[in-house]
């Protein structure tokens, strides 16, 4: 795969699948994909998938793009949290999808202190 | 994969590998992957694949986002051009990969008439 990274940019592709870390730096999960905005094709949410084992009792946490920090040593992403607190993020479960409306975001954004663009 | 779609927001991975045609219906390639703005979480790319044969002869056209027109009925994307035009548009081979700064992508959205983002 000869596309992937510049300064500047990165594929979709990439990201999906890369590990994501806790401020301990225990591993919480990877990127499942992202849900994009159809009108500004702004990334709205990257979608974390936490837990369960071959898809038994997974679920997602959606994280606004901008508390993913890419550590180099680690090679993958680290959200300022550790994994208990993770509990109380917004979280969904893979048979009961959200609407991802504005009120949804502004909940998602809030929590994680970062501003809703709608 | 229940991940896909809601009336404002659409899942990275139920894009890739959407088929695109051009104005006339004819198919012209499928959505490889994105180049994301790694600041800003903006989709700065869609990268539509074109013609080759596993691979080979295979090359790449960065899209604007907002060049892409969902067409129900055809079930993929609709680009406002057609395939010979498309001769003329930006595009890369897999092995001469883009630096995607600003100058790449003022002429990349300018072919397209879409003002680039930075």
């Amino acid at each position: 795969m000869p596309i992937e990274e510049t300064d500047r940019t990165i594929a979709s592709d990439k990201v999906e699948g890369t590990a994501v870390y806790d401020l301990d730096g225990e591993r919480l999960g990877h990127i499942h994909n992202f849900m994009i905005d159809k009108h500004s094709g702004e990334v709205l949410y990257a979608v974390m998938s936490f837990g369960g084992f071959l898809g038994i009792g997974e679920h997602y946490h959606p994280l606004p793009w901008k508390v993913l920090k890419y550590d180099e040593e680690r090679g993958g992403y680290v959200v300022g949290i550790n994994k208990d607190a993770l509990k109380d993020a917004p979280r969904f479960a893979a048979d009961d999808f959200p609407v991802f409306d504005a009120r949804y975001g502004a909940g998602v954004y809030g929590y994680w202190g970062v501003p809703f663009p709608w």
